[in-house]
């Protein structure tokens, strides 16, 4: 039994128990943060491998775990995925949602600050890290009224840095360190990366639509590995139609959950 | 006069004078390293701004001068660009060019090291530096046979620090540096560059097709920006029938000198 293991108990109305289309559904409280495609990006982002150990840092309502779980089984392999989530309430929906899938064997949520996760789960003990952390500086003057929104698009909690640091001690060498940000702070995360000797292997920018800025990026950084960075093809969202373009539909299942890219982190 | 001032004399054969498609023509010497894509794109990176103090740091035979003083002719302003190139022949045939297009004025090529470039032309004399360094790191064994080439193409007479540490030096605080890499160097070549006080604040990824991974990175930086990056949308070079993209068409003034990115540096 992990320390701090979230437990249920607490009945409220309005949650959701939205349909992720792969087979399994997510517990969400839509007055607290609720996971954008970014999420979704992310979860699809890494190469997973038989046997992988991996820890999503700030899983929230756990929709990175419950996806890349679905791929898993998709592709037929075998992995274990751990979320810690510092918020209470976050951490109990994420509980839930795994046991109502029947995933409790290979999820596991802890309730804590992932800060403490490397004494809570053990050095080195991951093949696999993954993140959506908070975006926004803290003192940049957007934090929202809302605390619960807050503490997952800002860095009330932790800073780039504790995530990166924390998901360096949690991987063995070789391990992959895979995030999702925001391409405006692209210098400041590739070089906290590499102080902490996750080596930046892969990138991809995501766009919006062709003729747009970028709105999000995606690495995945190797735990001493050699510099050498792929720059992906480019990720577009959208057609200017705002229909999905091919790509993202693929990835959404061809039946895209409605809503379910409107309250992204900006 | 500036020191070290090309001069010209040398008479040899098999001498390429290529038409810019723009009013001007520039000397090449086939034997040696010619201008790609690279050069092309950079050229027309930066935004210019009457009054302009340029300098193109190994400048080779001069072509980013020569496009960046037609851009500049065509907006109606007035910009002077100094280019420095350390190979003796290619800075006697820039010289060349600069007079033979009737340019001595506005253009002035010195045959020097770049590392000597803030002695030689004074510090915080510049508003804007750019750069199509050499791209691949000395000692990987990449270099060819040919030195003339490898020198343009191989950190053997700088490396991207060298280009860097120069390019701040020469600045004015609050003008920008632009340059075009290799995306494979991307979180060094940031990294350098905020140690130098030079800070990204624009980067475009170019990317030969929709669907491949990128070839080449632009990034302006502004020497003592506020961190914040922009990601521009990406620029792609060629459609699946390998004919050029309208933006790549509208950069070449839609009749591109046939071959003249057959020679990129790679």
């Amino acid at each position: 039994m992990r320390p701090n293991r979230s437990t249920e108990g607490q009945t409220v109305s309005d949650l959701r128990f939205d349909d992720l289309q792969n087979g399994y559904r997510v517990w969400q409280d839509p007055s607290m943060f609720c996971f954008g495609i970014d999420a979704v990006l992310l979860a699809h982002y890494p190469v997973m491998r038989d046997g992988d150990e991996i820890m999503d840092l700030g899983t929230g309502f756990a929709p990175i775990p419950l996806i890349m779980h679905a791929a898993a089984r998709d592709a037929g392999i075998r992995v274990h995925i751990t979320g810690i989530e510092i918020q209470e309430r976050a951490a109990q929906l994420a509980d839930r949602s795994v046991r109502d899938n029947g995933l409790a064997e290979d999820i596991t949520i802890i309730h804590g600050d992932l800060k403490e996760a490397v004494p809570l789960c053990g050095a080195a003990s991951f093949s696999l890290v993954v993140s959506n952390p908070p975006y926004i500086r803290a003192g940049s003057g957007l934090v929202g009224a809302d605390e619960a929104k807050a503490a997952a698009r800002t860095e009330l909690k932790c800073t780039f840095d504790d995530v990166a640091s924390r998901g360096a001690g949690l991987l063995r060498t070789g391990g992959r360190f895979a995030m999702v940000h925001r391409p405006q702070r692209l210098p400041e995360l590739l070089e906290t990366l590499k102080r902490h000797h996750l080596e930046p292997k892969r990138m991809r920018l995501v766009y919006p639509f062709r003729d747009a800025g970028a709105s999000m990026v995606l690495v995945e950084a190797v735990k001493g590995g050699r510099p050498e960075l792929l720059v992906e093809p480019p990720l577009i969202i959208y057609h200017h139609d705002r229909t999905y373009t091919e790509e993202v539909l693929d990835i959404y299942g061809r039946d895209p959950v409605s809503g379910r890219d409107t309250d992204r982190k900006s």
